[in-house]
């Protein structure tokens, strides 16, 4: 019998994140981020970039710790809803079917997944359109935020992911690889980006980072000002920088509740037909930072548990390289 | 009998030029633009962009006037160049089969037609490959033009090409319509930008301009510079300004044949499958150049002549709704 | 007898004008532009940018019609407003002493004369500060325009202008000049920029513009996007662009009652005492716009008059050179 | 007996550094920064930024090991030269005139001493002019340096410092102090600027870096950038970042002999008379980098020793403050 086909999954859509203080939250991503609020209610924020046309990208719901309750991929057909529901199903892997209205707020007819990495991840086809802000300059403020752009998920076998998302269709824009080649990290991409997911090597299934594109660079100095202006620089982690994988402009920033969020501009078109992994060596000390900078470690060693289909915290597996890879140094796997 | 199916168009691949000085020429568009020059010999000059990784975007060839020799786009598989074929061939076009080695240096098999606006346009899978510039910021100057964007196209029956680009499978981006929607320019993608190609009103088929993207809008501040700084500001033709329409920032220059060119950052992701038009009036006067400027005329009136499959000049036909537009001024209707 | 030794002049500090509706002048220069209200009361509006530790650099008082009431520099000392009063007393010009608390919200002991060019300028010494805003980019929107840069003068006598500001002891940093050295407009410094005040050729005395600068050239596109999304773009005359004379990037906006302000950013050190002037020719079509733009009419025709002691409107000189100087063209004097 | 006046300085002016190898000098600084090549022959480098209008603000000549040979002031007039030479024998300090043509090329009359904190400092008036680049952006390249800013030196007597520099008629923009206003750091300026000179804590005498303005921050990213592309990562110490003191953008490199030099841009106008000094304390982690980022050691650490008159390195004593002030940490005196 042969395997379903995957769905035609078009894009990274939303994340939706479990955070302790909404009104908190709110001031961070709303009132200094800038991005605008589409919905809110006691429990749930919807938020979207200037140039998101869909309902939101970002979704925050109130619980008791901080976590990654699910993302979602939008998917090109509604029928591609049911050929990811089989594609998962076939895999034995955990799977529940959301109707519109049952799920969350602005999405329609959607099935919820446990993947092989053990995430949560919803598709869906069908989501509220939401007014056109592309032009709103006088909406604008704090990073300006554009669209979401990625996932960054930290797991312990990078080519175990590198291998399932590629059964759902992904190419592979960039790499970082040990002398023989072994995985270290991989991003991975439907949209016409370097990324529409990346695996980080780490102790996982767990949530590094959501990245949202800005326009240019000057916003990433901006909003990082901003956070000195109000005393707030402890929300600053890392940057801003270049990376060397992708080539964008990127800077770090930690939410109230730890989340971690990547402000990031200037990647690089990947739809011909034949594009080409690009390599890093895990020696070489451009690959994170372009510049040459070290990563500090919280970046390499924080981030958030994900929930199953029932909301309890997965279990967490350490990374299995760890202990061969102790000269690797930056990439957390030393 | 049913109409062949569309080829699997990728994205606008490169236009190639015929210009009258060809060391001119290569000052203005390698030296002073900063395009890369990927191969040259006496008669022609491949050229590409910072984030090209296939052989040119860009091709000039020398000969007695400026004229545009033809448009090429890239299609998916080997095998829709045949589609290519067959769906002009269906629609009693021009056709003409280009070997690998018989046509533009560095593309592979391809097929040639004159479409039903008029203008030659080549399809073609096969493309060599380049060398990585992406990262080579000590390569970089001039405009830093990471790679083309779009074609513009003069035609003087806007609907008609609308038609048949969306036969070809594109959508449409944006249009600006008359207050009845009668239609007098529409921006239509493949790839997941605002455009591979738009259309402007006037005498047709005709070049208006080539469009390369930057990463960010201090590049358009700077290439302006240089050219005043070389006393050479008489090939800035207008901006930088924001259109209205793909709220990229803009600069249109002429080289010294005068083919315009746009540097071009900024617009906005179209990759949903539900993407929507998004319409302007003609009598907004932001349509154009967001910030209310006028648009000077010869960027209106002035374009260059394309050539059939033999290399002769195609017949211009004036625009039909000239007389009757006449109050709506700026889009050149008037 | 000796003339009376000139004040010294530390720089161009506030220009107070007359509008016709404050509400909608808090709107323009606060709401939109970004300008911080120090001070405000049913017919005073006190602004100040982000960088200045002083009280204000603009003030908008009600009147019947748009107007500038006058213009203001700091001096070094106290007894540099008598030295002032007595530099202009000496030259027959009308004097008037004010009194810390009679003039202008937190100045202190001022003199107001009308110039020998016919305008109302203040000097003073004492003013209130200000809360640093300096690195309050929590508070940064609009043009976050820094700080006062320059006023900007009609004035039919540029030769004269040039002489009394000479006089003043200040410096010229540029000029544009006809072929027979014949002088079309200057710009002149106290402080270590390109001006303080510059003359513009024409019918005066009337303000053609004060100007404000902002860090960097971002800004510029910013407030003209913010003007296009309020769908307020007519406030926009000219620009953005970059200056021949004094190299800078400049947008030139009108506000609700027709006052002109120019945004202005990088220009460049004059502080060495051997500074020579640098001087354009008038045929030079870079000297008002490097990138070799038309200047449009209305920036070259419109300006505000200026009021005398008393408040009464100042009587206006056509300009001299207008007839002879036909051919010149964009520099308003033709 | 009063003390002899103190000269009127104008600016910091030029900083002469010993390199090892005049070649690789040249690259790093000329090649890769972008500076201008004013003058050169086998043993010296006269080097200028774009703005400046004078010889050279930044001389390199070959010597056994990196040092400072000297830094230098330009004053007013040429008297300033010699009240500059009475100004120092009146307090005992070593002193040595240098007519023209004796001393660094381009430089007229001079006279070098040891100031009281140890360091060669050279006045001057007189200097040759330059060519002017202010819009020569075909010539720009690399970081684009405008002109020198500032130097900043390692001194273990901060206070005595200050108290030297107050003497010369030296303004102090901003300082770093203790909870009992203790002084760790000062930034002070003849021209209009935070600083000519700054002083950081630590063994001393010794040169901490020279600082060059560009006008924007995207020169920071891109000559850092240039590093990355050219494997010289290396080279980039710290930054970009915003610092709290000045409110400058930053990027610290070290040039192939250790030299360091910061690429600075946007600071504010320190003119008024009455210009206030603003304090940080120690305590706040946003004083040296407004976003929070640790200081790395070798900034703190490292420094370049400084030559006498005779050209023999001057000894250097400990910082004073080390032990008491262990709790201090990041700025170097704990």
């Amino acid at each position: 019998m042969t395997a379903p086909p995957a769905p035609d999954v078009v894009r990274s859509a939303y994340a939706q994140l479990v955070v302790t203080d909404l009104a908190r939250a709110r001031w961070f991503w709303a009132d200094v981020l800038g991005l605008h609020v589409q919905y809110e209610d006691a429990h749930v924020l919807c938020l979207r970039g200037t140039d998101e046309l869909t309902h939101h990208s970002l979704v925050l719901r109130t619980g008791d710790r901080a976590a990654l309750d699910h993302l979602a991929y939008r998917v090109r057909t509604p029928s591609d809803v049911d050929r990811a529901e089989e594609f998962f199903r076939a895999r034995g892997r955990p799977v529940r079917r959301v109707p519109a209205g049952d799920g969350t707020h602005g999405v329609g007819d959607a099935v919820r997944v446990v993947d092989p990495l053990g995430f949560p991840v919803e598709f869906f086809h069908g989501i509220a359109r939401a007014e056109r802000h592309i032009q709103r300059y006088d909406l604008r403020h704090g990073a300006e935020m554009a669209r979401l752009d990625h996932f960054n998920l930290c797991t312990p076998d990078i080519p175990a992911a590198y291998v399932h998302y590629t059964s759902l269709g992904f190419g592979c824009s960039e790499t970082i690889e040990g002398d023989e080649h072994e995985l270290y990290a991989a991003w991975m991409y439907r949209k016409q980006t370097v990324h529409d997911v990346a695996f980080t090597g780490g102790a996982g299934p767990r949530l590094h980072h959501v990245g949202f594109a800005t326009h240019e660079s000057p916003q990433l100095l901006r909003i990082a000002d901003i956070l000195g202006s109000l005393h707030k620089e402890g929300h600053i982690e890392r940057g801003p920088g270049r990376h060397g994988v992708s080539n964008a402009c990127y800077l770090y920033l930690r939410d109230p509740d730890g989340h971690r969020v990547e402000i990031y501009t200037s990647d690089y078109y990947t739809g011909d037909p034949d594009h080409e992994t690009y390599r890093w060596n895990v020696h070489d000390d451009r690959r994170r930072d372009f510049w040459g900078h070290a990563v500090i470690d919280s970046w390499y060693k924080e981030a958030v548990p994900v929930l199953d289909l029932d909301g309890v915290p997965q279990p967490i597996t350490e990374a299995v390289l760890d202990e061969s890879a102790a000269r690797v140094g930056a990439d957390g796997l030393g």
